[in-house]
């Protein structure tokens, strides 16, 4: 049985320009378990997202460095100090531009996509810098390499008293696959990642909103919620 | 002609609960003109809000103390002092409780609805503090009352070259009267405050964002969209 789900947000219930689709708002007020959104946003910007989706102020933000438990306790699960670090050395080689949304970012730096991406994790894997370099499609992050929406879901979970084998995980990217590792249900959208699909118990055929209103379709039919 | 729409979010775009309507979402994407988004809620909320609905980077927030002009240029309009001094002042003789998005506010304060507001106001007027307080029916705010949704709209509209009556405005309480007296079209959903739907347009039958879906559909109708 299922117990909650965790939901990642851009590509998942967003577009490609990282607006909401109107079939997967309206797919959310559908679900009666709890909707835990996991994503590399800020926490900001993911209370934000909790509170216009209606779902639970339990969330994983900045790709598990922080997590909320309710309104008024939010954790921070890791150290920022080392992808400053990290990005420090990164921009002796390549020409990074961070986003603004720095002022509200605890754990990682998000830079925008206008530099060689592979090459630059490369470079961090021959300096043994201990960040990973996740490219979302909407932005690239620098993050402490100990924590990720996998390790954020553990924390959530054991907050939450639920077996991590009762979430149902719903994603598209890379970033999702730790989630993707532990949940007892996977499923993608149409516009996921191989990876993902790979490792998927369900793969829906629409993108984006769409695929995610599938995706409740189909559990709902299977008695799953 | 309408060349911009500047448009209220909780109580106008979300239900009571401030969860975004389905309606409300799927109207916002038939608009072509741009939405601005006029709310009490903080830069950062209001920024996230705008990613999710796809409107421009330029909106007003925290009831005009803060305008966004673009991604990058945010414009603070109101002095955050005078309101603490304020506060101090009603804390004396009310039980206030502060809300926790305070460390994301940068002009007003924003307290919980669990105490006696009209007697605040009075002791407020009594004692000349030079706030408003305003009760939006989702928070009360303690703000400097030389700034409101109407001054926020006559630095947006001067940014964007647009002239104040080629804006039509949508809203639902108290806080959208000022912009309504600038706009030269206003449209209020059916939840709206008496006050403001003496002075519209136009009133939706519908209530929340069916209202603004209504009013949207409305617009097109007329030939104003």
């Amino acid at each position: 049985m299922i117990r909650a789900l965790v939901v990642d947000i851009d590509g998942t219930l967003s577009d490609r320009n990282r607006v909401l689709c109107p079939a997967a708002v309206k797919a959310l007020r559908m679900i009666k378990t709890p909707v835990i959104l996991a994503t590399g946003n800020t926490h900001c910007f993911t209370r934000t997202a909790s509170v216009l989706l209606g779902t639970p102020r339990i969330f994983i933000a900045e790709n598990g460095g922080v997590v909320s438990h309710s309104e008024d306790e939010m954790e921070i699960l890791a150290d920022l100090q080392i992808c400053e670090e990290a990005y420090q050395k990164l921009a002796e080689k390549f020409a990074l531009q961070r986003y603004n949304s720095g002022r509200y970012r605890f754990t990682d730096i998000a830079l925008q996509r206008n530099f060689d991406v592979q090459a630059a994790i490369l470079h961090a894997r021959e300096h043994n810098l201990p960040v990973d370099i996740i490219d979302t499609s909407y932005a690239v992050h620098i993050k402490d390499r100990r924590v990720d929406k996998g390790t954020g879901l553990r924390r959530v979970a054991e907050r939450m008293g639920v077996d991590l084998r009762d979430f149902a995980a719903i994603g598209d990217s890379h970033s999702d696959l730790a989630m993707f590792e532990l949940a007892g249900f996977r499923a993608a959208v149409a516009n996921a990642c191989q990876e993902l699909k790979d490792v998927s118990d369900f793969v829906a055929q629409a993108r984006y909103g769409e695929g995610f209103a599938e995706i409740v379709g189909h559990m709902i039919k299977e008695d799953m919620l």
